[in-house]
């Protein structure tokens, strides 16, 4: 049977392997099986954020070292996927999915992984329906060679798309091409919520004739309570990583997941430690916050400006960009909870989960 | 008997002084009681926030027309106590603290507070022991408008204090004098750092024989776990207000604090409700967080970079301040646990609290 | 004859009026003389940039002192230009703009000033047809007041105008009106750009028959080479001033004007310094730069991300925005000219002037 | 003889290195004929500045394919200075620099190189005495690799050096080392300084007993004329690039150079135009633009908040680091006489110039 491993490695700086290199080294996990890194690197998390690009460069480097093929050849076969943003007390860091066939049968449901990609997208599909199902498409791969059948069983699928530059964006003008926005930080927030609606078709969340270009970024009600989709400058598809719960697989973890009904929804993050079978007092004892290996929640601020009728400044501050500011205040509320500061938050819930929330998954050992 | 009456107020941008106008319109409170503001201003919180003053000059214009005196009259008898940045989910609002005499009697100690200004300082006294000096003597002149004599009954002194700036650096210089720091930024702390120790020797939290121009801003095992510091532009003395529990004083209100020893600790935050009667599960209920009406706690980042041992970024950061990524933390661990987000967080806790920590402190009704 | 009066006066901090008073006090200038205050302050010159109000609070409440008058009375006859942002070497200062009448008569044409304002706006005709049409109009009525009749010697027209904030667009929404933009960064833009093109059709510029709402920010075909607009939270009308030289003015000014074709526009600015008579090297003697009283331009980031062909990253920064950018460039062309750096650069030029360029205007004393 | 080639190529990103490989590709430079390579990456230029870092790494990758060694050797062979920044108009771009041999003999003197490194250094000795020391050593060897043998035919100097970090600070402190600072952005100044007076010692601009640890950051009056260095967090060594005018090499460029008295020393930069027989009105015309290939500067605020007696605001700017506005102002000067944007502007002149300015050079085409 698979097993789906998990890592969770410090960074030192956005180019740091020397985690990763130490669990091929010892043996913890192969190289080849690797289907996935999550990182939170310390950017800006916005548009001219190259921590990202840098802990790619870094990761395929040194994986094709381990792999014995070219960096390119490891983009092509593992999901990489940089969070930018570190912002409040949220610790850089990387987290390592792996699939290890061959372990002992359980009769339980274990948690389970899968990955796609969608092809390279042009300019012009960035933020539209192309890439809306382009990814539901891709979801739909990454379910089957996970061996999730029902999407109920899916608890959490991340994926990492392109934004636009305003060289992509000459580029597609010197094709007669126009894009949908010619704001390179709005290109974002349109290509995450383009990726989310894609989750949520696939996964049943929203209906194919809602969906539209001009429904991307505007129609708010439509979401999905499980994506968490981030833009990058280093990449121009979409890859996607599922994860859930699924018989046929092996090992001591379990994913689950809430929906975050605003930045402050503490409740919902101690729901889903109930859920994997936590005793929740106020904040999990250092031994149960080693049990977590992984929290992996989205941040965005309200567009009516408010958090429980309260006002907040992140839309109106231009010296920091609002999700910089949602990152940070999710990250404490989180880490009030978990009791570590290594969680991976990422910005921008366009059509993650509603307005001013997003979702929220844990995974936890929950058997030795 | 006196009754220390506390209001909170949303604005709607830092001159906003609508809310206290109706406070005293509708006759909550007379102009004439009001002993103090407290402010949360959207600025950066840094040197160059001028929200802070902003506000100072709008809520003394106002007040010296319900006063009938003139703006400066205002400012030497009210303590105005701006503290700017609102990073992550803080919400912008004022806490006005006044005194009503002619209460009923009452058998218990209630919320009590008292204020006390020093003289104007030089600029070559900032982040000095003439400051640590004057903070001190202010701090016993307060507790005694206060009527708290033991130094255990008070929880929370709130200190603003001036900061350097380019011009006032020189201006000490075409005096032949030297300042403790020419970065403008760094003198903010180094005030706040003065301040602080100023009330650790008046609560006796700090001997005077431990104290020096030298210890400012390096002894970190120097503190108080009561004192928090705001540095602003607008002002060139200290202002000083003691917050305790008192018998001789009525009302609904009672204090309570303890020391978050780093910017995660939410159980000391659980601490502080508990004190107070609360009775905790994870998040107050929409009707306990209604009956909290404020709390006032210290941000900062850790100088060793780490939060339990994993690295943050506050201190690499040239883009956002370590001040503002630290509120922007215990803002929204704070939030977790009050289900709301008009807290009083306040950034820089150099001696407030162990290095990373500091004071937390909340005002509830805790009687009807 | 009227004779315009111009002063440039340093300002230590936002609220700093103390050159404007000493003016007064000096005699070189009456308060009920004074038409226009223009003011460089050193916020970030976006949304939050709250030291435009503060210099307004300052300058009305010193000004009422003055006139004996409430600080409303001020704001409702002195057009106040509060432009944020000093970025690079820029110097916070303000500009006192004056009419006295009685002055001996000329027999050439001299610097010469009028001024109107709009009614209120609503926050939805903010960016649209209503503020174009609005703002023609009251530079009708400046032109009137200032003897100017032919267009062609108008040289500058600066205009204040609002933005939307959250609470604004949430206030016309409960009204059931859509606001021009949900981006409160955007639509500083969009009010420039309405106010500018307002000014184009004024000045014969533009034709109305190619002016409506979906021009507004996109037509950047379509501009004045002599408008000059800032946006700010602090009001929620256009105030237009005018300035221009006229015959039946007298006085030793004279103005002068060339349109920038981009940031770096170097030639721009000499060619103006010639129109005034000035023998150009590579920079003003230290005497020539002393009879500059003012300059007066706008800078704005190219759309194509590109001056002269090479790549500038104004537009994909996300740390500073990419008006900042702008004025910190077209501040250091204009300093390398003039010699000094208190230069009323403002931001923001969408169309004032082509793209990636902006106005340049030029204040003289021409004569003794 | 040998030739020093100069090419400068434009990047669409700090990972780009297609205009480097494309230069191999034409045959232009061969990969083992280059002996540095000066970035201006578009960066924050400060602490946290990974830019450098990503484009170190990219350059080392393409050079080792082209050279047909590991990404370590190029490091050990090639100087690859990145400067972080491009605020305002600045381009972000590469200059390779390169020593051709075999070239035709010359009865001139032509631009000629020199290169070497430093060891590594400890965190404790960056700042200090020990870097000092050591850079003037490198310069030394720097000068005689090229065949300078008079001090005077130097006209700049480049070194790269590294900073401190919570991390490296950290390490010190375990073996019980003490830092020069606390405060990583305050190290960059240091280091730079350090490295500065290294140059000014090897060039005689400063005699060895003046200096000190305790003068570091501290001698203003101690400069040199000719020193550029950038600091950054990819390294640990200082890396000198020496470039004059030697006779003994041939090709068709020279290098002139002055020192900028201040921020909008324009006309310093004519007197190197001049130096090199440029014909100076205002700005280059194309065809003089064209023919200069790299304006190498230096930028920094003056520590007394002024220009030429105008207040600036850059040292008071908590949102924007001060050299962040220095580069930004001295790029537009610098763009204003060149009339292009791809400069080589670098921030933190400590001890390069005198207070507020710092040294300018030219490399132009002066023969064909």
């Amino acid at each position: 049977m698979p097993e789906c491993l998990v890592f969770r490695v410090p960074t030192r700086h956005p180019a740091d392997v020397s985690g990763v290199m130490d669990l091929i080294a010892s043996g913890a996990v192969a190289a080849a099986e690797i289907l996935a890194v999550f990182g939170k690197t310390e950017g800006n998390g916005c548009v001219n954020d190259f921590t990202r690009h840098l802990a790619v460069i870094a990761l395929e480097t040194a994986l094709a070292g381990a792999l014995g093929c070219t960096p390119e050849a490891v983009g092509a076969r593992v999901a990489l996927v940089m969070s930018g943003g570190t912002e409040g007390g949220l610790s850089p860091h990387l987290l390592v999915l792996a699939r290890r066939d061959g372990a002992p049968a359980a009769d339980t449901a274990a948690l389970a992984i899968g990955t796609a990609f969608t092809a390279d997208f042009q300019p012009e599909e960035i933020g539209r329906m192309a890439q809306v199902e382009a990814t539901a498409a891709a979801v739909g791969r990454a379910m089957a060679a996970a061996g999730l059948d029902d999407p109920e069983d899916v608890h959490f699928v991340q994926v990492k798309c392109p934004l636009l530059t305003s060289a992509r964006i000459g580029e597609a003008a010197t094709r007669g091409r126009t894009v949908a926005t010619h704001d390179t930080y709005a290109s974002m927030g349109l290509s995450r919520g383009a990726s989310a609606l894609g989750v949520a078709l696939a996964l049943g969340e929203a209906e194919g004739a809602e969906l539209s270009d001009a429904a991307i970024g505007t129609r708010r009600d439509l979401y999905s309570g499980r994506a968490s989709a981030s833009a990058g400058i280093e990449l121009m598809r979409n890859e996607v990583i599922v994860l859930g719960n699924a018989r046929g697989w092996s090992g001591p973890y379990a994913i689950a997941h809430r929906v975050m009904r605003d930045g402050i929804d503490f409740l919902a993050i101690q729901g889903v430690l109930a859920d994997l079978g936590f005793s929740m007092s106020g904040q999990l004892t250092p031994e149960d916050s080693e049990r977590v290996v992984a929290l992996l929640a989205k941040a965005e601020p309200s567009h009516d400006g408010l958090i429980r009728g309260r006002r907040h400044i992140m839309n109106d501050d231009s010296d920091i960009n609002a999700t910089r500011h949602a990152r940070a205040l999710v990250g404490g509320v989180a880490a009030a909870a978990i009791g570590r500061t290594d969680l991976f938050v990422s910005g921008g819930a366009e059509h993650q989960g509603p307005d001013g929330g997003g979702p929220v998954a844990v995974i936890a050992r929950v058997r030795t």
